[in-house]
């Protein structure tokens, strides 16, 4: 009966190790293995101001650098990111190209161009897309205006909109030449921004997909192969240990 | 007794495997002869910004690689295809050529000139259309506008039109030059646009079209076909296995 | 008994084969003699975009290729075709004229003209039509666009005409100069449209007008004047050939 007592002990502390063993062994592979799925740098545009008049005078120009002080490059190896800009616009008439009598015709598409740099400044890859801000009706804007004005009129909303642009749907880094800076430029100068944000996503698949879409599944899972593992080391070398001792016992 | 059910057994398991071995026949027939029913891609119109006024000053321009990695061609030989152009158009000022009091007879129509490339930049075929965004009376506008506020306020609907263009409605592939790349210019300087899509459609005709629209009924009769086919050919064999020995059994 | 019983099956089987063999007679009479009463053709007009300012610098021109591969040309010798050509065009300020105070005594009228050419492009027949949008005044407009706003709204109604233009009201083909390409131009530069078609119609007259407008009665018609041309051949071969044997039995 003791002997009995004895080898529960044994086992369920047995069992309590692994368990906490396993869970450790999986964290640290998730943590090592699963890239962060969105880092976000804020982006600080400069240009040269006008010297006789209101505006600006060359194209705004953004440069992010996008490594990481420990590990070199932010980027995974042999994973797809999705790189987007995200800019912050007034609706303002600047923007909106509406109210200018002169000169009716103006489209108010522009051009975002970006340059994926590595230190030494060599262009690993280049994107260009057009964008622009959501046309809203005047009629439209005045009942938004009305109907949201609670919300308006104490700041927690404001007249602006978030444009996001995608530049690269599918970029993969050559480990031989990591990414360092990240050049950004709207081609226009007439434009008006709040502030914009670069965003890089990464677009999980296989077993990434699985550990980030279904991550209580797969640390089970996880957990579980770790445990029969364990439990497969344990036994053999109990069995190394005991097994004689019970032969000659028997014997 | 014990013969019959031998009989009964070997019968029915000769069914299921040849059932079974008909519906992956026809199955993989389906998948090799049938082309995908559509293929869409982004558009990403490119221009040049002009420098001293908002506004773009060169015709936008979209070059679009339609090769697929495995195959070479996206196009299946001997198959006639439908080439779609969808602009997604906001219903603003520019676009619609409205209220803009000193130049009233400014027309809204614009061209859409399309080429298809093979990979050395020969033009295998050349198209143009003209098209429009329709047009919406200023009192269609805001009862549309009144109608679909709550729509419109929350971002579900936009105050936007998508504009289909076919640019060809027959598109035969040569299998000796290939189609590589889609080049497409809007002719004209004048134009909002928030995004575009290339589509391609292959249009179905005789066994393709059956297969398609009808893909219940066919697979039904694909598969009886080929369980007839088998049943004879396991007929014939059971028959030169058997046959010698009934013979010579009741000989 | 017996000779009469088998005198009725032959009688019968005789008038079945003679009833069959007339309708067969006169659907291949229908299919050839008549040509088909419309067809239709898409037009897709082309023009110069203007380089500084929207709109379009040329008039709308269109060639439509009119040819049938098998048969050469689709139109049936002796016959007249009335060709006829629909416009759809949005009823925006721009085709309306409206609104535009400064200069009001603009004419919304213009000139469509159209020529016939055979494949070496000599010119066979021209026509030139004045057409304009249908006018309706402001306050009808409202009225109608309050009334179907419901339809407008969903998009089954739209704010355009159909506006059809009769080129030719009665072309007939000269066997010797074959139609091919029709090239139909809009003598303006300030109509908006959305497409337009080409139809050509056949004006049946004579038994084709009867054979198109009463399809019943002249089917009947037919066939019983088959049957009768059938009947005298059978009665008159049927004579000849046991009218000797009759007599010699008689004799």
């Amino acid at each position: 009966w003791q002997a009995t007592v004895y080898s529960l002990v044994v086992f369920s502390a047995t069992m309590v190790v692994m368990f906490w063993a396993s869970v450790f062994l999986y964290t640290s592979f998730y943590f090592t293995y699963m890239p962060d799925e969105s880092i976000t740098w804020p982006m600080n545009f400069h240009y040269q101001s006008c010297q006789d008049r209101p505006g600006i005078c060359s194209n705004p120009y953004a440069i992010i650098s996008v490594t990481d002080p420990t590990r070199g490059s932010v980027l995974a190896r042999g994973q797809k990111y999705r790189v987007v800009v995200d800019i912050e616009m007034p609706e303002s008439p600047t923007n909106q190209r509406i109210g200018n009598e002169d000169d009716m015709f103006n489209v108010g598409m522009f051009l975002i161009n970006m340059s994926m740099r590595t230190h030494s400044g060599q262009i690993l890859r280049k994107s260009s897309r057009s964008t622009m801000l959501r046309y809203r009706s005047p009629l439209l804007h005045t009942l938004s205006t009305v109907t949201f004005s609670p919300l308006l009129l104490y700041g927690i909303q404001e007249e602006k909109q978030m444009v996001t642009v995608e530049l690269f749907s599918q970029y993969e880094e050559d480990p031989v030449t990591p990414l360092s800076d990240v050049h950004v430029e709207l081609e226009s100068r007439f434009v008006e921004l709040y502030g914009a944000q670069l965003r890089i996503h990464a677009i999980f698949s296989g077993l990434r997909y699985l550990m980030y879409h279904y991550p209580l599944v797969s640390a089970a899972m996880g957990i579980g192969i770790c445990m029969v593992f364990l439990s497969a080391v344990v036994i053999f070398s109990w069995y190394q240990f005991s097994g004689p001792t019970l032969n000659a016992r028997i014997g």
